[in-house]
């Protein structure tokens, strides 16, 4: 894996430093502040690594390619900015949220502008163009729709398994998809292969989603750089904890009223004995192995740095 | 103009219509139900109306020009819902503004939900595609460019002239001049007849915000069905209000302190009698003519319908 390792950090840096020459105007500083600010912060690039991969599976025009990789990492940004508003979630990547930074109006405003300047980017390629933003737009939809279940889950105690895997295949999976597919779709491709790549991506996304659930709990809290197990403190909806509420109400809700400090251990003990981290792990796995097969549509010497990708994902620690 | 206004009339039922068909999903009600209830909103459809006059202008397939009217007017949509929250606006168009029947996080998915709408639509019509989404996407961020500035002018008490139109043009002006470039651009015409069209619709929409400013003072309030004033002891910042704080400092703060009731007579007489009130009918008049004169690109009598928009703008009284 060095030598894919060594790929991996060559896309992330050449996509950085596209990212900083990306022009951003002085004026309104209420507009342009904020946004420069988002686009400097740290960020993993999972997405735009994904579509450089994606192209180079298709041996297609890298510049294109950086101007997809652009357009999907400022789409998610927008998402963050405004997911974060509503959320009331004040910190990211470590520094304060844009709304906490400013306030709501500015983030709100940000948001739209980020939003903005990735239609700008992706109509800027003039090939395909009705269809790369056809799809990037449904894409873009569905996260909207995503953030709406996830919205219209909180607090409610009786979400089910399959409510959850929805949610997250349009908050995180949608997006993944709109990476693989885009490229197969500026290079051409067959309608079947393009769905197999979104498939790939939804796939990847669902397992990424739930492997982030798992690290949430039995992660390494310096490798996360966080204390881990809040997520459930502040009654967000997990895999895990829809499994425990819906199997165990009784255990689970005593559980639920320890003090923070005595939890992590306790719902790692938890989520072990029942068996629910062994069934979550289970999933992920799945989800990792359905990407895999997708890419069966591409000729074996092509999909290998995708297959590696999928590796490297599923392995991550933090 | 009876001929023109039964027009008028016949393409904003037609607008209504489509608009009406426009299929919104059920699920997730927590993003679609805001959607809704803002598109059944009512709502003078200046910008679709402008859409299909400058199609029929260049001959153009009326159903793309549909598409252009039905994307243009979910934009503003979006606008309209984001800026509520911003100006903490409570209603719009008689209704209860959608962060104010819901909540801000909800006002918010409804936005970016509408504004995803809006690019789907724009990236069905497979003619021009790049080029058409390209003017779109620069008019959307000039509309945040203007609603960043109104922000920055906020309680800022030395906003020029010039500073105040900068902003209308582009929160008001560019729009507009989208909504008459676009379908030359989908007809495929020269890049100075596509600059002419916009620089006809600017003109037109900073005379419409300046007509709209002086209605606010001397209009009929039966016919604006509100009462009058309201903009000025809410400290926004129009032309009137530029123009008398700059050159009338000490008059103008005495006037802002009188009690509310007494003030509309107040602001008349002293717009009046300080020739404020001629000056900026003034130059609302010449942005009408303007735009009058850069629609001397097309032959005349295919400009005859545009002159006669321009005049019912001009003429309007709510």
């Amino acid at each position: 894996m060095t030598k894919f390792n060594d790929l991996i950090e060559f896309i992330r840096g050449e996509f950085n430093r596209e990212l900083n020459k990306f022009p951003i105007p002085e004026k309104p500083g209420y507009l342009y502040d904020p946004i420069r600010y988002t686009l400097k912060g740290a960020g993993k690039r999972i997405r735009p690594i994904l579509v450089h991969l994606s192209g180079r599976a298709f041996q297609g025009d890298p510049d294109p390619m950086m101007k997809i990789a652009l357009a999907v990492e400022l789409l998610h940004n927008f998402t963050l900015i405004h997911d974060d508003i509503m959320d009331k979630d004040d910190m990211r990547r470590g520094k304060p949220a844009v709304h906490y930074q400013w306030d709501d109006a500015t983030a709100i405003l940000a948001g739209d502008g980020i939003f903005t300047m990735s239609q700008l980017i992706m109509s800027s390629i003039s090939m395909q163009t009705d269809q790369l933003l056809q799809f990037f737009n449904q894409a873009s939809l569905e996260l909207c729709e995503g953030q709406a279940l996830d919205k219209e889950f909180e607090n409610n105690l009786s979400i089910t398994v399959d409510e959850y895997l929805e949610m997250i295949e349009k908050k995180t999976g949608a997006l993944l998809g709109a990476c693989a597919a885009l490229p197969a779709i500026l290079c051409g491709k067959s309608e079947s292969t393009v769905e197999a790549m979104d498939k790939f991506g939804r796939n990847l996304g669902k397992g990424f989603q739930i492997h982030d659930d798992l690290l949430e709990i039995f992660g390494d809290p310096d490798q996360m750089g966080k204390s881990l197990g809040s997520d459930i403190s502040e009654g967000k909806q997990t895999l895990m904890v829809i499994m425990a509420r819906n199997r165990y109400k009784k255990e689970w809700k005593a559980l639920s009223h320890k003090k923070d400090e005595e939890r992590l251990e306790d719902y790692r003990n938890f989520f072990a004995e029942t068996g629910i981290e062994a069934e979550t792990r289970g999933a992920a796995r799945e989800y990792f192995e359905n990407a895999d097969q997708q890419l069966g549509i591409l000729p074996p010497e092509r999909h290998i740095e995708l297959n590696n990708f999928i590796t490297m994902v599923k392995n991550r620690s933090s």
